[in-house]
């Protein structure tokens, strides 16, 4: 008795400043028809996929991000997606920057929302760990201003029942901090989604120099983030990334579906549009939760209570 | 300014039942030599370190396992090592199974040490994470019963200031839960010493059959835990095995010495007693620290609750 989700991993490629979301859009239906074809019931998209990683770059007055953000959703541009997802029979999950009016103040998330193979909004993440900087990095080092951007996520890590199972939501450094899983976990999550978009190289200011950081280490640290949260939670996890040269920056690839024993089941082999597959059975999260993760037994939730309660290092005297 | 630990990680091959103390110690204590050769300050014993690995076998009565227990520490028959390892200058984590008595009632626990250079006991760690069962197994496969022998620890995650830096303790199965490194690393650690007692083959029941596990996916989740330990709290982590046949059960090795990379710098290539030997440097935990993980700024405690306040899994309605 498997219950089984055929997932479409939908690697997108870059996406220039002078694109428009129309043109991503068109890339991503031609993605979900791929999709189709495979007989896929869901498909992930990548964090903020209908525009450039705009958060890579500064700008003066912070709202001028507003042009890269939806102020609701479906949007006119993003109709045509819905439609043919819905048409198809396929649901989705799409990350982009929400520009949102909470108690008469306007706020950016970066947000992702889950679709079902009607059409409808069945779910919605505000990004919780944002990377970067807000302030000017005097060093040049920095490609990432998201905390000058946006606000971190106020709807915590819940999940939503969908597609026959329990189905979580996080995206890109999300996956470096274990607490991401972990919080799901604990709510029954089966399969968590994550979009991202990650420099493929890395450069560091040590006092008065710039060193570059081994590259082949930021790959690993994607895959061995998710795999880790995969196995230690006993879940699905589909990272897909916007992968390749934006806008001046080397953006990773190495989409992936994560079995959970912490296996790579598939995985993206370019930097470009590229589709990955895998029938995801939602029962095969059951071994792990039956045997080393039962958490009600094995979790010793009295000795963990720093996590919750204190937020950076206090180190001893 | 690096500050330097040489540590040599002491991999032991089995122990079987009728094996004396003395006879362990002595291949401690020849490990112990080995390590001075190198110039090592620091070595990691296993688990378990002065006896076959008990709790893989039922006894009718628990209290037959305290023939197997510590009641005191150095023992008579540990104080050729403690002695060896002061007259040499260099400390040691000792893992062995210790009987307490607390407020009138005797305990078990499986606990390890933290010696220094001169040979006193700078620190004590009890595990938290027991796995196995408490009851016979009916399929016959649990290879595991430390939950009928031993209490689970009470001391928390405790660190240490020792050896130059902030060092911290955990045992076999608490690699595979994230917060075992995270609670440590919110107290500052900098290396977290590891021994395990890991079977390389797992069965498992379904329904009547039994059924073997991938064997890979042994060493592979193994390893895993400890690296995204290792990265995800930029800390070293030193993982320590008893390894081969032992009383009819296949241990795994793979002992390693792990960077705040996530990286395996130094690994173990038999299944007997093997010394590595890696310079770790305490300062390496800074640049994750300072970039990726900055604890203060990236952590979002206000959505963690759940991870200290609920211990097993709720579902959604």
């Amino acid at each position: 008795m498997a219950r089984l989700v055929r997932v479409g991993g939908a690697q997108l490629g870059p996406i220039q400043p002078e694109d428009t979301r129309a043109q991503a859009v068109d890339r991503m239906i031609a993605l979900l028809r791929q999709a189709a074809g495979h007989g896929c019931n869901l498909v992930v998209f990548p964090e903020l996929a209908l525009t450039t990683f705009f958060p890579r770059r500064i700008m003066q007055d912070p709202d001028e991000a507003n042009v890269y953000c939806e102020t609701t959703m479906p949007t006119p541009e993003t109709k045509p997606l819905f439609d043919e997802a819905a048409r198809l029979g396929i649901g989705f999950y799409l990350g982009y920057a929400e520009l949102a009016e909470e108690a008469g103040r306007k706020l950016r998330y970066n947000t992702a929302i889950l679709v079902n193979g009607e059409g409808q909004i069945v779910g919605k993440y505000r990004k919780v760990h944002l990377p970067g900087r807000a302030e000017p990095d005097p060093t040049g080092v920095t490609k990432n201003y998201e905390q000058r951007y946006f606000t971190p996520g106020n709807l915590g890590f819940p999940v939503f029942k969908a597609f026959g199972g329990v189905m979580g939501m996080a995206l890109c450094n999300d996956r470096r901090w274990p607490e991401t899983y972990r919080v799901m976990a604990l709510q029954g999550v089966e399969m968590v989604m994550l979009g991202y978009n990650t420099g493929a190289v890395r450069w560091a200011a040590e006092g008065n120099r710039i060193v570059q950081m081994p590259s082949h280490l930021e790959m690993f640290h994607n895959h061995l983030s998710m795999q880790a949260g995969a196995y230690q939670n006993s879940t699905w996890v589909i990272g897909v990334a916007k992968a390749g040269c934006e806008d001046g920056e080397e953006l990773m690839g190495g989409s992936c579906i994560i079995a959970p024993s912490g296996e790579i089941v598939a995985l993206a082999r370019t930097l470009g549009d590229e589709l990955i597959v895998a029938d995801c059975d939602l029962d095969a999260v059951k071994w792990g939760r039956e045997t080393y993760f039962r958490f009600d037994v094995n979790r010793r939730i009295e000795h963990y209570g720093l996590i919750a309660s204190q937020r950076g290092v206090i180190p001893p005297e």
